[in-house]
């Protein structure tokens, strides 16, 4: 695991962009680009909004409470814990690389990021926050109000600036450059003879047919279970919640195999508790195969490999509220 | 409210040390000094600790939960809320400038941060976490046995270590080269008229007779309702539970006053919402005066002089857990 540094990225698109393009692999796991930031101030107002704990009711849960960008852009539960400590339905996915995903939440009912990131706001098991109450709150705060107005020109704050600074930060939080993009990119020695063992065995099994795309995953909606059903106490139904067809049912987005030895547990029910257990399963269940310890050792080997350079962050101020703001409820 | 910047902090020394040092002013509230970091690596781990939410048993409270370096290192709260959502009894103190204090807790009941640091992660209704678990958890995670040992030189994590980290990352939490910092070193214009005055008014009325020192506060342990009694419903007994003695009952731990604009709401039970309030009630409370509204603006004013330069804090990325690491659990 490595923290990406500028100059890290200066090297990225510069591979990414000339000398070694020749040579990069045509494999169908495709190399994660850098960040372009086209317009900074929008992001840096995101951020803050990522860190926000009064866009919650009770004044201490942020966006970042459940997809912590220090731990993977997950919380590691094996579902969230949320306002009045209720525990969420589904496992938090996370946020690095999701602007890479075809639809947001594991059943794809936000189209993009922007569409997503104003429901777990009003969620009542996650930050319980009605979206005029947050809309207020902000606008009660000067600091915000300055912000809000150098970066979208306008003095009301509306939910829709909200949710679009934060989906601007959020398309900041890719992981380039990981040992497995290097060797995309030419650098036969970025891998051992293992972790290749293992990719080859990952491809020659069929995983690549859901698992691909830069984020290796995010590209299709797939049935969990398809050889033998897959057995969950979980309440989540998939696609068929969004799209209504009953053969939707247990279909879930595929998750991102980005950086996933840092966001254990797995699954939507969060149920497989190492990556080990994990491939083991998903073998059984997907493509009807046992592979052997050696061979799940080979593809956890490969899968480590995923792990990008990861955005390193520094932690906003936020402005303070004023007298008018409306105060945290946690009790509400 | 600014943030404090490398540049920043070296101007801050030259000027402690050298061309205005004739020229400081002998106030009762004295300058913050900039930190001075003996051992770097030490204190990146405590700041990893800091931020780690598996020192909690729930895996989502870390001490940034509570003392949130975004927000004037509070969470702005009346009282925290801790593991499975219980409201703790007092208000949870800023982490900033808190080295400079006689002793932790409102009570003193710790001598130093180092003592502190292990209350809060133990305590039922804040981070629930034997320390022998999180010595457990620490330890079966490659990454920080890794840390532990170029840090400490030993193989085997122990609490000590843990507490002692998080302490030396403490240390370096302070907030120099706020306006009233500038002035107390010969800047003139560094403080209005109004604010000024307020100052003289903090002054001549006796609020440094507990406020004062480089904290503005953190000086003496001292009771809440000299002139009247406070009333208030929680249950904190104050210095008494410490010393037994009768005669401490209510006696709490002067709060500091440095970047009090960002710590509301205000007092051990934070019932105080706004600085206003707060100001009114020390007046009438411990000095048996009633400011006019126009005096206390121009205290409120000279309290907003203490913001300080908040430490910019790059967040770490946390070690992953390992397959044997124990799992957070949210319901124990």
């Amino acid at each position: 695991m490595t923290k990406m540094k500028v100059l890290g990225v200066a090297v990225a698109l510069a591979v990414a962009g000339s000398a070694w393009a020749a040579t990069v692999r045509d494999e169908p796991i495709k190399p994660i680009e850098a960040a372009q930031v086209s317009d900074a101030g929008k992001v840096e107002l995101g951020k803050k909004l990522w860190f926000e704990p009064r866009l919650s009711m009770s004044g201490i849960i942020s966006c970042n409470t459940c997809h912590n960008l220090s731990m993977g852009g997950t919380d590691n539960l094996k579902t969230s814990i949320g306002h009045g400590w209720k525990a969420g339905p589904v496992n938090s996915p996370t946020v690095f690389n999701s602007s890479l995903a075809i639809a947001q939440f594991w059943d794809g009912r936000a189209a993009d990021l922007k569409e997503q990131a104003g429901g777990p706001i009003q969620a009542d098991v996650e930050m319980n926050m009605p979206h005029t109450l947050a809309v207020g709150i902000l606008q009660s705060i000067p600091g915000y109000v300055d912000e809000f107005k150098r970066v979208y020109g306008k003095d009301k704050i509306d939910i829709d600036m909200i949710t679009d600074s934060i989906a601007e930060f959020e398309k900041t939080l890719v992981t380039p450059n990981s040992r497995f993009d290097k060797w995309l990119a030419g650098d036969d020695k970025a891998l051992t003879g293992k972790e290749l063992a293992g990719y080859t065995l990952f491809k020659d099994s069929g995983c690549v047919a859901c698992h691909n795309g830069p984020a290796a995953g995010g590209t299709s909606f797939q049935r969990m279970g398809v050889v033998e059903p897959y057995k969950s106490s979980s309440p989540a139904e998939g696609r068929s919640a969004v799209t209504g067809v009953d053969a939707d049912r247990f279909n879930f987005k595929v998750p991102t195999l980005r950086n996933v030895e840092l966001t254990y547990p797995y699954f939507h029910d969060g149920e497989a508790r190492t990556l080990e257990e994990a491939v083991d399963i998903m073998g059984r269940l997907q493509l009807g195969r046992t592979y052997s310890a050696d061979e799940i050792g080979s593809i956890v080997a490969f899968l480590k490999t995923l792990t990008g350079e990861l955005p390193q962050i520094a932690m906003p101020i936020l402005p303070p509220s004023s007298n008018e703001t409306p105060r945290p409820d946690p009790f509400k």
